[in-house]
């Protein structure tokens, strides 16, 4: 109970910090849910590139290998070799490509797997191999309208003439796979069937999470998941068939109930408590990747409870108004669920006016990640 | 120049990767700037907490401390500890407070100085400082309208009775600062004033960098700044004093000449670029904290020119329409500006409708870091 003396109750999470939990469970099911997608033909590929998504390189990479996943593709060659310091067998493809000829040692070394994007890349890793004496692998990377990175359709014909490289795959990169109706992806569906029956020899790989639900013809040889694998939605303003694989738990560094009323709360003065508002001040903060567009707009749950984000967001912690909450759970109450099976990754973005990929980008800075 | 054959143009920078030039002259240039302001009997010190807003703890504080700095504010004891192994002489504050008698033990090892925040801190410091059989420093927290953290005023009384504790400084925060109108400044101010009348023995630090142009007033005996120190305008809407230390280099991964009409640029659609365009595809993007709010709405700076962020930006990538440049910089060029001289980051923050703070905040995730 709250005495009336001190108007600051004891906090029992003082041990504790904020953490972020990756079910590492659920991103094995979420693979296997996106497997069940596919037929015998298709191989289900992981992509982990920006340390999985800031969710954690090896450990998730891990999961899904255990999972069956034997093909993972990251962004550039740190990620690769610390990848390959832990994962010895798996096939690791490099999706920014080789930068010179000491990334082309090192990746020739670590049994590495570039794309090649451009020209530049293309000779540096044929000539590489000229000078190896060896036929090396790598990925085409053709561009059917995502305009990023990547050849055009009329390149593929002189690249392919090079017996220094073995083309594990051609692959494209769907821009507007979230929505279905989305006019481009037939359009780039044909594109890749065209090369697809050009170049009957060449195996292909296409289809991101969401492009995996555009139906078969999109599969080819290969799928690429990445964020479907950490819930997101692979089909937005459809129910989402992933399991929630992030809960993000706030610790509590202060409870405190307020004392008089028009109590300003938080910088700028853009919230006023009142006398007896319970509030919670949690360890967690813009820096610590909670948006700050969420200051006076979102909410946090705790105990069946969902409460508002009161005043703006600071660097490292923020105000929740926990009125709501019985004396009991308020008194006894160690964290709140910032984001989790109560607050959804796409509540978060949509509020946030953004992607839900941001949002877990942004998330895993300062606090302790915890795997199950 | 661009020969016809290879639309791919070969890429110069491909040796080098993105990088944030963290300018410590200019740190310490603006440490000596904010000093100025301050009379004799005021000591100025930094606020290094969340890793020195992300630009690092270490190298920011050697440089401060080089600059006479003697006082350092960090958020938590893993903070604390980490630059204690570095500093060996300067004051310590610990703004998060003390969490249990583990903590209690290395913040005396370390000879940390724990804020003091509300009667669980304050109890668990005490009892513990008893239990040592010494009197332990310490700062006192008092909330005069921030509502975040720190005891109330009336709670002052019983805690200065406390033997077991030193007081080093009585501090409290300042909640609208940047607004030098703001009618809680001064009620703020007017609040502390009345501490410092009644208890005319305790040190009090009061202002933070925008607090400090307030007025000689609100200076006491400590100024805490931090912002400012990295660039931060501390009197929003008034030419900036501080000098930039932050200069954010995007290395180009891609150049390209669009060969068609209404080529899309990244995903949903958002961008057709035209026959003809220049475009560079970046190596950074939201997952290295570039806010994706910026899509299709600011832009970079190259050779004295500004340069369209067009697209949505991707999680690792994002693509700049480089038309303006004439044909020998869009060749020879190597990085672009994100943020810097040309590129400030109140203009960021502006179109980002955030805080410089949270553009900091989120920068320095996985770019190298480079120190001048």
């Amino acid at each position: 109970m709250i005495s009336n003396e001190n108007k600051f109750v004891l906090n029992s999470s003082a041990t504790n910090n904020t953490f972020i939990e990756i079910n590492l469970k659920n991103i094995i099911k979420n693979y296997k849910i996106i497997s069940k997608e596919l037929n015998s033909t298709t191989k289900c590929s992981a992509v982990v590139k920006a340390n999985a998504y800031g969710l954690g390189l090896i450990e998730v990479s891990n999961a899904l290998a255990k999972a069956g996943c034997n093909d993972f593709w990251v962004s550039n060659l740190e990620e690769a070799v610390m990848l390959r310091s832990n994962r010895l067998k798996e096939n690791i493809y490099i999706l920014h490509g080789v930068k010179n000829t000491e990334f082309c040692e090192v990746a020739l070394k670590y049994n590495l797997i570039p794309v090649l994007n451009d020209y530049y890349q293309f000779d540096l890793w044929k000539n590489y191999a000229r000078a190896q004496n060896k036929q090396l692998n790598c990925v085409l990377n053709v561009d059917t309208g995502l305009g990023r990175l990547g050849f055009e359709l009329c390149d593929i014909d002189k690249l392919l003439h090079s017996n220094q490289l073995h083309y594990n795959y051609l692959m494209s990169h769907l821009a507007c796979s979230d929505d279905q109706d989305h006019h481009l992806n037939k359009k780039q569906l044909k594109e890749v069937q065209a090369i697809a029956k050009q170049y009957p020899n060449i195996k292909i790989t296409f289809a991101n999470s969401s492009g995996i639900f555009l139906g078969e013809q999109y599969h080819f040889n290969m799928v690429r998941t990445g964020g479907a694998l950490y819930g997101v939605n692979p089909i937005p303003n459809q129910p989402n068939l992933m399991k929630t694989a992030v809960n993000l738990k706030a610790a509590i560094i202060q409870k405190r109930i307020v004392t008089k009323n028009n109590q300003n709360i938080g910088y700028s003065g853009t919230y006023n408590a009142k006398q007896g508002d319970k509030l919670l001040t949690l360890e967690y903060g813009y820096y610590d990747g909670y948006s700050r567009s969420l200051s006076n707009k979102f909410h946090c749950y705790a105990n069946g409870y969902y409460l508002p984000i009161i005043g703006l967001v600071s660097m490292d912690l923020l105000i929740v108004d926990a009125s709501k909450l019985p004396d009991n759970i308020f008194n006894t109450i160690e964290f709140v669920e910032l984001l989790g099976e109560n607050i959804k990754v796409e509540e978060i973005a949509k509020q946030a006016n953004t992607d839900e990929r941001e949002i877990f980008s942004n998330l895993a800075n300062r606090c302790k990640r915890v795997y199950t």
